[in-house]
């Protein structure tokens, strides 16, 4: 809660029939919502990272088609403007899974249709379904995971898996907003998530907002909270998820996993069951993304903070081995080791 | 070397008898140095951090304690002006434990002394004694670590342990310049170290200066480049010492260690022997400073990148048990567990 009203990462206005997405490029320092009601805002919306996060971009991206097409409801050529809309959106970022498939699927939505009004309705209702799956996978994991959680626990997190990765209450996040509803007390730290900082300008704000009890750090003080016994279990989410159970997530994940099996502190890692992948046998299979060294020498600093010409090493995520994993919090349920996912899909 | 110029933290410039600084304040973006040539200049360059680390400060005590009797050698007040100087010296860091130790070394060798030549001359000879002394650690460090890397080695450090901590070579990155000067090809991966960037503006500047292979990375990044078997060996420093070799320094050397003995990587802890603490049984005894959480949320950044108002966790230090070293490098050799250090101080 900001000054008693709720965080929403995104949500559809019945009013004006608009999509409202929290503009997460101003956070923490500016709250600003904005209305979108074409598909170009949208794209530019998705594309400029107002709205992030896997799950997110997906539901924005069918809210926000079916925004756009209310918007030229009366038009004559609403089926051609109705393809060009959904091309728009899906163009905003070309690698993004999600926004593929949530566009397919608002596609099929209208198939065989005719009538403006009748594309209408089955638009809003797809999107509607999709944001509710979403919301439903959410409070699922949460579900599972407030109950591994005891009250008086210390929780460690990374990066953000949280309701602004999300539709509602996230994934690694789930549980602390759950555990809080069931009325147990936590005291959640946050490691900052260098090199782009997602757990300081995201995961903190958004659990401070909720009103859950926040400690931020940076990513090599969570050794020193385990060993000063401050932390009894750490929550995660992932990227991808092998076969095996290792698992991608944002880089600095492993450190942690492996501070947590030395300190014997609980390591789960929760996520949908879409986040497995299926052909990927173990995580030497998982491709780890090596993004621009300014992230490190340069990003949000107002003046370099390393040397003209240091060379850098930048990957995104990390691969944590399934062996320091201590279970896989997902929608259908909480997965112990040995895992094997291939036979689950 | 800068432009073909060896760095140097700093120096006693025999033209003009004053201290010359490298100004740490300003790096790694400009290189100034500055001539420090009486009491209130030596102590506002101690106080500013424009000279740092423990070793440094002590020499940059006694040569400018020097230089500025130089100026008033031929006043007739000599004496209590060079009591005046010392005072104002060792009042720039309260804190520096050698600050006082390296003023009380030059007051001891003028003490009975007669005539301003007389002091002065002393007052030379002993600081250039400390200034010898530091180096001959530094280098004799140097050659023990250097005995323990091979050609090839990737080797992982964190903070600033290096030149600019010391007069010369440094302690955890003296065997790296040892190395180097025989002839040994190293990849040196450094932490960024935060909260306050040491690794980054400092360790990848001197070691970038002095010509070897440096890849700066986030903290978070240093499990995931031993995992891919880019490290060999890690080499931090100490803050403190205890008599069983638990080590405090900089935080974020704990999951280091951690980690490097998860993948069967020697963790290598170098320092003086004066680091060691013999009034200290072990680790749970030293007491770690927690600094302000400013220094996460805001610093270095032109605009805050944390949420108003969250909590911060921001110790200074963090103790790795002596379990995790593999060998402690000092000047007198190499030590190996189980560590007694209380029968060799």
């Amino acid at each position: 809660m900001i000054d008693g009203k709720r965080v929403q990462t995104l949500y559809l206005d019945e009013e004006d029939q608009s999509l409202v997405v929290l503009d997460q490029t101003l956070l923490p320092g500016e709250i600003r919502y904005r209305h979108l009601r074409d598909a170009a805002s949208v794209a530019d919306a998705i594309g400029r990272l107002c709205v992030r996060g896997a799950p997110a971009i997906g539901v924005a991206a069918a809210l926000g088609l079916y925004a756009s097409a209310w918007t030229f409801r009366n038009e004559d050529d609403f089926a051609a403007r109705l393809q060009e809309a959904a091309a728009t959106i899906e163009a905003a970022r070309p690698t993004a899974v999600n926004l593929s498939w949530a566009v397919a699927r608002m596609r099929r939505a209208v198939q065989g249709l005719s009538g403006a009004q009748a594309c209408l309705d089955a638009l809003k209702a797809e999107a509607k379904r999709m944001y509710e799956e979403d919301r439903e996978t959410n409070r699922r994991i949460g579900r599972f995971g407030a109950a591994l959680l005891e009250d008086g626990f210390g929780v460690a997190t990374h990066c953000n898996a949280g309701r602004l990765a999300t539709v509602d209450f996230g994934t690694a996040l789930a549980p602390l907003y759950e555990a809080k509803e069931q009325g147990k007390r936590l005291r959640v730290y946050v490691d900052e998530t260098r090199p782009l900082l997602q757990g300081a300008r995201l995961t903190a704000f958004e659990l401070l907002a909720s009103g859950l009890d926040v400690t931020l750090q940076c990513d090599g003080m969570a050794a020193s909270a385990m060993q000063q016994g401050l932390v009894q279990a750490v929550l995660v989410g992932a990227d991808r998820i092998a076969a095996n159970g290792d698992t991608a997530n944002k880089i600095g994940t492993l450190p942690l996993a492996i501070c947590a099996r030395h300190f014997g502190v609980p390591f789960y890692v929760c996520a949908p069951f879409s986040t497995i992948d299926q052909a990927c046998a173990d995580g030497s299979h998982i491709p780890v993304e090596e993004r621009d060294g300014s992230e490190i020498t340069d990003l949000w600093y107002a003046k370099p903070m390393a040397p003209k010409g240091v060379k850098t090493r930048n990957p995104a995520f990390d691969v944590t081995p399934a062996g320091l994993i201590s279970a896989l919090v997902t929608e259908r349920g909480v997965l112990y080791p040995p895992f094997d996912l291939r036979t689950r899909g």
